[in-house]
């Protein structure tokens, strides 16, 4: 099976994805659309990829796409699916909110039925693989508790609850894992004039995302001095001891050390092929990576994958 | 989602089935199949579960299960599910001949579909589980390669390979990682009276199991003295560095150090209830774990599971 995508942003995550789509022997991208204001600008970024003020435009000028890659903020993105899945676009997302999937995926359900078609959200590596991985340690010890631990890296979540605070001209967020699923934050934020450190650094603690944890803030200059504390570098150390059956000490671990927009693309981008295997077999609705079965994440014949993988 | 279960064999991992099964909220065992002539002894292995010479005597007496977990050795279990499948049963098996899963899942297909039935093959960790996270990891850095590291453990596929030798009255087969996916082998034997440790050795040597590995084998005085080398535990650990799209430097890893019976027994009861649900759905046909929406394989509600692992 050979597949199209649009893709929709072109942020981080959106440029990206081009490139995974690029990567992919079974994938080609027919076009992406970014901010009116940049069409036409920064062809590096492309890849040869035409560019588009909107997805209408988009369908104008290039054959419709088998699935729509969303690398829009995540606040926006569920309003933004639910669109194209009543127009019977399949959308695949990495919809970060934890706390929002089940009310997501209960909403997109219902657009991606009518529009018969398929959505696969929170299609990034927390949520998405980490929440794969974190299913199958629970099946195989299913008395026992998993850590999730964090980073080191910089969260986008984070900064991003930094920056809307006032005061705040831009911000980076770092976690720093503590160890049992538990983090410490250091933000380094840039300030505006007439704010003090004193005044921002009581404002962030009393933001949901930071209330519960230890927290270091650091002032520097400017943007560019902000730009260089942090690069793309994340990671996730993943720990289960537990039991199976009447067995306990059983100790799973999983660890990874990754570009985080590379990887969050590249999940979206297995996560496509999977959506538009999915709508082909008129499985119309809303899936989670652990809705799905892993092999349709990959390219190929089932047989040779078993023959391969299993 | 209740279901029942029947188990076929009385081995290590007929024996732990019983107890992972007694540990699900959502699992009751109607009883398991052993050899005649043990039927009725040894009460403590089977935790209150009647016991039956054969699977027609248990359908005699109690309740028509809705899975049947084959806990018989990997070169009997494909002709005993063949022939439950056809007969209309669930079956799930941890076969695990990696070079044979291919040819066997093609087998039981047609015996399942025949049966309207469900059949998981090779629903141990490995394969089994490790086939998923080989899976995830390709997904998440399809240009790379993952080295898959067994041990230190007893083999029980080497052990009895060893065992099948002339001059072998009992053998123990060793695991030890050697890195890259490449192995050493430490085997223990009970020799028989008239052969030699050399000869013993050479025909190990010669065997396709130790064909490719560095090998050292110790003679022990008997079988007692071969009992207290290795215990059940065992290991993997399982790496790939490799590119998301353009960025390259992705480390993924996952370790374990677990009862390996256990274990495989655990996988076998998740997988069964993801057989029983299956099948509710009229998904007939032979599944390997990478197949299978990891969600299946716990018990409770969708949206329950989603709330909490995604």
């Amino acid at each position: 099976m050979a597949f199209t995508a649009a893709v929709l942003g072109l942020g981080n995550i959106g440029r990206c994805v081009i490139r995974s789509l690029e990567q992919s022997p079974d994938a080609t991208c027919v076009g992406v659309v970014r901010r009116p204001a940049s069409v036409g600008t920064t062809p590096y970024d492309l890849r040869g990829v035409p560019d588009f003020p909107s997805f209408d435009d988009l369908l104008n000028s290039v054959e419709r796409p088998d699935v729509v890659i969303m690398g829009l903020p995540s606040r926006l993105s569920p309003h933004a699916a639910a669109e194209l899945l009543s127009r019977g676009f399949n959308t695949v997302d990495s919809f970060d909110i934890h706390d929002r999937v089940v009310e997501v995926v209960g909403a997109l359900e219902s657009h991606a039925e009518k529009g018969h078609a398929v959505s696969i959200t929170a299609a990034g590596w927390d949520p998405g693989t980490d929440s794969v991985f974190r299913t199958i340690f629970e099946a195989m010890t299913p008395v026992g508790t998993t850590f999730t631990n964090f980073g080191r890296g910089r969260s986008m979540g984070h900064s991003a609850a930094v920056r809307s605070l006032d005061g705040v001209v831009d911000a980076t967020a770092i976690t720093i894992p503590m160890g049992g699923g538990n983090h410490s934050r250091h933000v380094f934020v840039v300030l505006e004039k007439g704010h003090t450190l004193e005044d921002v650094t009581k404002a962030i603690k009393a933001d949901p995302y930071f209330a519960h944890d230890p927290l270091t803030v650091t002032q520097v200059k400017d943007t560019a001095a902000l730009e260089m504390v942090a690069d793309a570098s994340h990671g996730v150390l993943m720990e289960r001891v537990g039991a199976s059956g009447s067995a306990c000490n059983q100790h799973l671990s999983m660890e990874m050390r990754i570009d985080n927009p590379a990887l969050t693309a590249q999940v979206l981008v297995s996560s496509a092929r999977a959506a538009v295997r999915l709508c082909q077999q008129e499985r119309y609705g809303c899936y989670s990576l652990i809705d799905i079965p892993p092999i349709m994440l990959l390219p190929g014949d089932r047989m040779e994958l078993l023959g391969r993988l299993v």
